[in-house]
């Protein structure tokens, strides 16, 4: 009796502690992705952060083929000691013909040719579809998607379950061009292009869906001085990220951007981490789907989404606008050499 | 005999000043357009400028209906004093549906309902593109076409003409948005999506073609302190500049343009004139003619025209990018109250 009302006092007082103390409590995350060179400087981030629960990795095709990407979601989560699902994706978009892979950009093996050993963890048998759905219904509400490729496996997740918006917290995707000139095409980028459809599904859902575009990741240059930095203080995790971002590195220096190279997924990925570091605008947002400019998106305000067209009254996505670059790099790097 | 040798004498005189000097010429021009409050805003300057030698006016429709925009070219050749000859011209795009004319932006009458007179003098009989073919080859390399409206004439010119190049010194056309947002769809401005086909035969065509986009145009402001300048000093030309201009300025007002309103056409005019004053680009330029992003202007870097896709190879036209605006109105205001 006496050790029962010793316990049910324990118990209240456990109860005061837990509601008078502002709780942290990480941002549950699943990140669609296929790493990729700026892919794993991302996720390479992310597991540093303690604001991030990583709760599962989906692999899409774009940076790499579909099966490469899950090889290297497996090889980073081996990297982080941690243990979090990898389910492969979809290998094709939703209806175009597939583009080829950026092997050009991320090296063959996606990770700047620096050829690590095969992963010795196995992907679960889900498809990235249907684990989607089953976390974000498992945790209602509490569960950001965080998609750092095409937007594939995120629309296929909204087709599978079309209740899926009730159930999720949050969607950030990168891509896009809005201002700026698109890498496949003036008007397009890779992200887009690659699966123009599930991007147009995706940002017009009605969901709390946030763009980070191009025009802002471009805000955010890493450097060779960043690199060797990462490399000289980050373990094995930085010099591996060194490693692999001088491949990438030089492919931008080829297409003439030689004062760093665009962090673009890095710069997706933080604003999650911290959306104080961002504006976003709100835009009543599609994608084309066909004729020459294909993997356009076009953000309208309401002068053009109040008048009939394709526009008319659709949910408005958010679109990051300005980043303070600064901050996002300082953030990056503290995060990428703690232990 | 003696009489003879004087007159031969006289002559070679006369040959040894024409060459000796720098000889004024001015720059003949065949304006196609749509009057429309901005286009007539251009058009009284163009009769100001000793740069400017106007051949003919050929009408279009878009801010007003075909038959309107003839009867406002002679009202405003009319004004002028000056013999000029008007055609008219299409009366629908090449191929789209027609759109509504922009009665809500230029007045029912074009000239802001200031309701003038109709005129006395009448069109030739000829249409505009065989117009513009005539006087073209009558003066091969000395003629540039103004295109202040839809680019259907000039289009319809090449298809009736196919060496029409060859004798054409340049075009000018004001029209597009690249950085900007639109005002008919967030990617089109009137311009070009009243005719894309048109356009994108006009950008296509391999000859000295300047686009004057609304980037440009947007940076040229006319507020009411100018109107009243040339409302108080130039005269009848002045009141009816001002008293026109007032509808146009109110319906920017209506959507938030307060500092005064653009000077589209002006300043594709002023680009005639004083080319100077301008920054232009070299641009694969095509225009999107089916689907969401119908009407847009997607002008291509060499980083997307050296590969295959719709703007490889393509002849490149010049894009004005920034414009002194501060001279232009200078030059503006001085011509219209010039006698």
């Amino acid at each position: 009796m006496a050790r029962r009302t010793l316990r049910s006092a324990g118990c209240a007082a456990l109860l005061v502690v837990c509601f008078a103390l502002p709780v942290f409590s990480a941002q549950k995350v699943i990140i669609d992705t296929d790493p990729g060179v700026d892919d794993a400087i991302a996720i390479l981030f992310a597991f540093q952060v303690p604001e991030l629960e990583i709760l599962a990795f989906t692999s899409t095709f774009g940076n790499v083929e579909t099966k490469l990407a899950t090889l290297n979601s497996l090889r980073l989560v081996e990297m982080s000691g941690k243990h979090i699902p990898v389910a492969e994706g979809a290998v094709r978009p939703l209806y175009m013909k597939k583009l080829p892979s950026a092997d050009f950009v991320h090296g063959q093996d996606g990770f700047g040719n620096v050829r690590l050993p095969a992963p010795t963890q196995r992907r679960v048998d889900q498809s990235a579809a249907e684990l989607i759905v089953e976390i974000v219904k498992a945790h209602p509400g509490e569960v950001t998607l965080i998609a750092l490729g095409p937007m594939t496996n995120i629309a296929l997740a909204l087709l599978l379950e079309p209740e899926l918006p009730r159930y999720v917290q949050a969607v950030v995707a990168m891509g896009g061009v809005l201002h700026v000139t698109g890498n496949v095409s003036p008007v397009a980028s890779a992200n887009i292009l690659n699966d123009p459809h599930a991007a147009d599904i995706v940002l017009g859902t009605d969901w709390d869906v946030t763009l980070v575009p191009g025009d802002t990741t471009r805000q955010v240059r890493i450097t060779d001085s960043f690199l060797e930095s990462v490399r000289d203080g980050g373990g094995a995790r930085g010099k591996f990220l060194h490693d692999m971002s001088l491949f990438y590195r030089d492919f931008y220096r080829s297409v003439g951007v030689t004062d760093g190279f665009y962090a673009h997924d890095p710069t997706a990925m933080a604003f999650v981490v911290d959306p104080g570091l961002f504006e976003t605008e709100e835009r009543a947002t599609r994608v084309v789907t066909d004729g020459m400019a294909i993997g356009e998106v076009i953000a309208a305000t309401e002068r053009h989404w109040s008048q009939p067209g394709p526009w008319h009254d659709m949910p408005k996505a958010k679109i990051t606008t300005t980043v303070d670059s600064e901050r996002l790099l300082k953030l990056l790097e503290d995060a990428l050499l703690s232990r």
